[in-house]
């Protein structure tokens, strides 16, 4: 399980940041790239990447505005004419539907697989016995949702070593430890199955939060996780700024991610009016608060840890 | 008079050719860039150009394909992001003002400059004093124009010397030349205007083509054009898969180029199918049927002659 940065800019497309996309990497975990946010030219940025558009199934997108969205047209399309053919299905705030239709329909654009648009609200937004994702709105003037991502614990390993002990011999006799609470030994004693079964491992789990201001209650949605992607669109001194435009600072992402106990935090949505040196500072501004902080720059990727 | 290729790709972007976009810059005739479509990541290119967008006052579109149109609506957000003040209007085929409404309401985009949108049919579609633009139907499965744009001729010069000649010295009486087609000088003799006015300028025409099939009445609209812009998706070879997807041929560009008497052809639309030395190939094949032929790349200028 990894990240990867697209697109790591704010507002405008600069030379040296795209507007923001993320992709969620699980091809270990499920043969599939989850894609959040779609700013325009994702598709130009992938060309320099070795991702799959048509392994892209899923695309959550946190909020409306146009550095988010405006590369959902012409992905959905290439991916077509590259030979996609499994469904994809894209999570979005109300309108989002509206913004498909018409920019494909217009376009007549016909795309190889079929499509499914979910318009979201708060909660679970999808889950199956691997994964569940979840939303929380967040405040930015317009709908920005947070997604929060969260793999199921796998069960422990079968402890082989001290089944053997106990003169269990391997056979399909193995399998009922994994399915049944108890076991009846071909000697006729009934043992328990947690008995011979390791330590769960402890599923991961990934925020990340569209444009937003600094509120205490992001703290519980993303409480704990292995990965706290936030945008941090203003410097520590510009509080003000960021209340009056919806964003938020350095240090308040930073406050959020070690009031949650995050393992770390990846700031991301950095405007270009801060040059190279700046962004070391907004980076030092973040660690004092929080010393497992990055700052993600264009084709970045990190694995969640 | 020049024209900046900003994509000369087809279909898809790829490293080397984004989607299509070209600029007719007008800085030096009325300080204004004209832009002919808008492909996915114009703004994008732009950054490595000193093309200023808040120029760019006209957006002419050949039709509505994804590739010709996905990146208006970042285009206009950046430039008023940028501060562009001035109006800009946008001429197109029928739904291109859905197209624009629903991306930008949908997205909350709000301009900082009033945007003026024209569903174009076939004819002249502006005009004034300096410029006309004519549309005409092109084949291509959903509606495709090229335009025409004729600069209008100048009037000659003032023939200072011969006025001299003449005993006429220079002052408000020069003006009368310019506006009368009489003028009755001082000492009684009336004279014509038209003797002493030089050759009249003939204005530069250019015609920029959307994708088409090859179809003979063509060959009227860009009679005698100072530039012909015309796609080439397909090689000398595949003039039956150019007709199925209702594109045209190396060939048949440069056919409509002899027979209707330009002055030179640039070729653009060129698919990544097509490897480097396939590029050359595609220009020999071109210029044997019209010499003064080239193949545009992105970022491509050229005076218009």
């Amino acid at each position: 399980m990894q990240v990867h940065f697209l697109g790591t800019g704010a507002g405008l497309p600069s030379k040296k940041r795209n507007v923001t996309s993320i992709i969620l990497d699980l091809l270990q975990e499920r043969n599939e790239l989850w894609m959040f946010d779609c700013g325009e030219a994702t598709q130009h940025q992938i060309l320099h990447t070795s991702i799959k558009p048509r392994k892209i199934d899923k695309i959550f997108i946190t909020h409306l505005h146009g550095d988010h969205i405006f590369g959902l047209p012409g992905l959905l399309s290439s991916r077509s004419f590259q030979g996609g053919e499994n469904p994809v299905t894209i999570y979005g705030p109300k309108g989002i539907k509206q913004f498909i239709e018409t920019t494909l329909s217009v376009s007549q654009s016909k795309l190889s697989y079929p499509i499914n648009v979910e318009e979201i609200d708060e909660g679970i937004i999808f889950q199956d016995e691997q994964f569940s994702v979840s939303a929380k709105k967040l405040e930015h003037g317009i709908e920005s949702f947070g997604f929060r991502i969260d793999e199921q614990d796998s069960p422990g390993p079968l402890l082989v070593e001290k089944l053997k002990e106990e003169g269990i011999a391997p056979g399909p006799i193995y399998q009922q430890f994994k399915t049944n609470d108890t076991v009846e030994l071909p000697d006729g004693r009934t043992v328990l199955s947690k008995d011979f079964i390791g330590e769960a491992k402890k599923g991961k789990s990934i925020a990340i939060f569209g444009d937003t201001r600094y509120i205490e209650e992001h703290i519980t949605f993303c409480h704990q996780v292995n990965l706290l992607v936030h945008e941090a669109t203003f410097n520590q001194e510009q509080a003000e700024l960021a209340h009056d435009y919806f964003h938020s600072t350095t240090t308040q992402a930073a406050t959020i991610a070690k009031r949650a106990n995050v393992k770390q935090l990846i700031l991301t949505h950095i405007s270009s009016r801060f040059q190279l040196e700046e962004v070391d500072q907004l980076l030092l501004e973040a660690k004092e608060v929080f010393p497992n902080t990055q700052i993600a720059i264009d084709f970045d990727s990190y694995p969640i840890k």
